[in-house]
């Protein structure tokens, strides 16, 4: 665990999703929510970038910030080399460092982001990710057209984006949340192979970073509003919490998984939940930070988790390692 | 420009390579070449994990270290979802960055990897990138079996790892370099969307990086040893030296190319030169280090260039940007 030497603050962030995540029970939370699903764009893959535009600017407009002001981006997304990040980001001019995380992208930008301006080499950062159901389901599973039925445990991938500003210096009223302490997580390969249980091929790197946390802070889970997972969905979320109980620690009172607070999953017909990069990027940067706008939320610990796979590593006989990324978030 | 306010030292790097590596003009400064092309592996994706697997491992031995002294480990590579990263790296145990900058990760990595020293944070981290020819072959361009003609604008990709162990302090006899100053390129795109010619579309974006850097800094292209970019051949580099010229910024007597430096280009065969993230690795960790063991070298800037594309991104009609990081790496 990182303890930062100084607190790096979230000056604004904003969410951006489309059909079923504006439905779903946090719709209202969304900044910028579309019902065309490649927002204006000609394909899915750039209608993906175009999200990412969209939840930058958006947040730069928040907090009145020219583009220019920003010193760095940090950003990565699922589609192959990560193409989304490179056409949504390339309009803005600002030096670009591209990630690959999978789903675990948004812990690791902001905790990465963090660490920049802790240096006392950046000041202000945007932490950017994305992914969208119709670039992730013909790049990884089936064209559309095709149909496939899908399995009990597959997740839904989230058709949205998030996009943070950190900054070295607060808000003038001071009432921007921070985040405290970051963690990078290893990789985890308990030999899951099944591409459409991503959620117990993440569980375990989820269940190894928050034990970790808890045993090196001396942190109690009682002391965060929320514990949340980035996109573990049914199963993933419940071999998570029997992991850790079997360690000894208990954090079911509060811990809820962003994949099954962005729909309801029954009504959706979402079967175990959302999943993809802008899963905890969009409930970060919509629900969350809306929580903490209204003091509602004072503390919270966020677990991205990533599944480190491609079709064709699936194909050639590998079993799916897991990763999860850990940021802290207070306010004052 | 990025100025570390206390430098990085490189404890220790390695470097591996293929056949065509071993024939090249810079075969004798490989740490391990192996006349199988899939190092003994399966497959030539399982082929270049286990390239990352032993230049890290390489390196390790090198400064005498357990690898879990390493905090964490920056990596990232060419296949989709950075596979080659995952599975060569995943039993080191140790907390994952995972990066994407395509052929511009080395730089990328070191960058990062510096300031997450500098930061206080960490005090040992590896960084570690690697392409394939034929992993690279078979998912950017055709499968090798088709046997597909080359244009002479193409680029042949290195089959070849480099891994760097970054240390905050030196080693015991004081000899080792350091890095004290690097720079996050921007995105370029001068609209080439020719993918047989990646030299062109990753030179505007190496000279922006380079002029920048000049500017910034005041530093003369005479006070270096080499100012090497990481992987823009022919085409590249003399778009590069021209941009630069147009700018008044002469770097000619100090220039060259890693993808020119690593294969003999005509007697090889290889078309425009070497490329891939395993390029620029390699001839750093390789050929670079060793001449700065025998003190021929003191004082080196080095551009790692990438082009942000993906066969899909191509098709769909996106021109491809390039990207270019730098570090520049010192002894005393």
């Amino acid at each position: 665990m990182i303890k930062l030497n100084r607190p790096v603050y979230i000056l604004s962030a904003a969410s951006v999703g489309s059909v079923k995540e504006k439905e779903g029970p946090l719709g209202e939370y969304f900044d910028i929510t579309d019902t065309n699903i490649k927002f204006g764009a000609k394909t899915f893959e750039a209608g993906e970038s175009e999200m990412q535009r969209l939840a930058l600017n958006t947040a730069l407009k928040k907090s009145k910030m020219h583009h220019k002001e920003l010193e760095a981006i940090l950003a990565g997304d699922l589609l192959n080399q990560c193409i989304s990040s490179t056409y949504g980001l390339i309009e803005f001019d600002i030096p670009f460092i591209g990630l690959f995380g999978a789903c675990s992208t948004m812990a690791e930008s902001l905790a990465l982001g963090s660490i920049l301006i802790d240096s006392g080499h950046f000041t202000k950062v945007g932490a950017v990710t994305s992914s969208h159901f119709c670039s992730a389901e013909r790049q990884f599973r089936f064209p559309l057209e095709y149909g496939g039925q899908r399995s009990p445990t597959s997740q839904w991938t989230v058709t949205g984006s998030g996009a943070v500003i950190l900054s070295e210096t607060d808000s003038p009223d001071f009432k921007k949340p921070k985040i405290t302490e970051v963690m990078f997580g290893k990789m985890v390969d308990k030999g899951i192979d099944d591409i459409t249980n991503m959620g117990a091929a993440m569980a375990p790197a989820a269940a190894d970073t928050i034990l970790k946390y808890f045993r090196e802070t001396g942190a109690n889970p009682g002391d965060f509003d929320i514990i949340a997972t980035g996109d573990l969905g049914f199963e993933g979320k419940r071999i998570t919490e029997n992991l850790l109980l079997s360690e000894g620690c208990d954090i079911r009172e509060k811990y809820n998984d962003c994949g099954l607070m962005i729909y309801d999953c029954e009504k959706q017909d979402m079967h175990a939940g959302g999943s993809g990069c802008g899963c905890s990027a969009s409930v970060l940067c919509g629900y969350f930070m809306k929580k903490f706008d209204i003091d509602e939320y004072k503390n919270i610990l966020l677990i991205c988790t990533g599944a480190l796979m491609s079709p064709g590593s699936v194909m050639q006989g590998n079993s799916i390692p897991g990763i999860a990324h850990l940021v802290r978030i207070e306010k004052s």
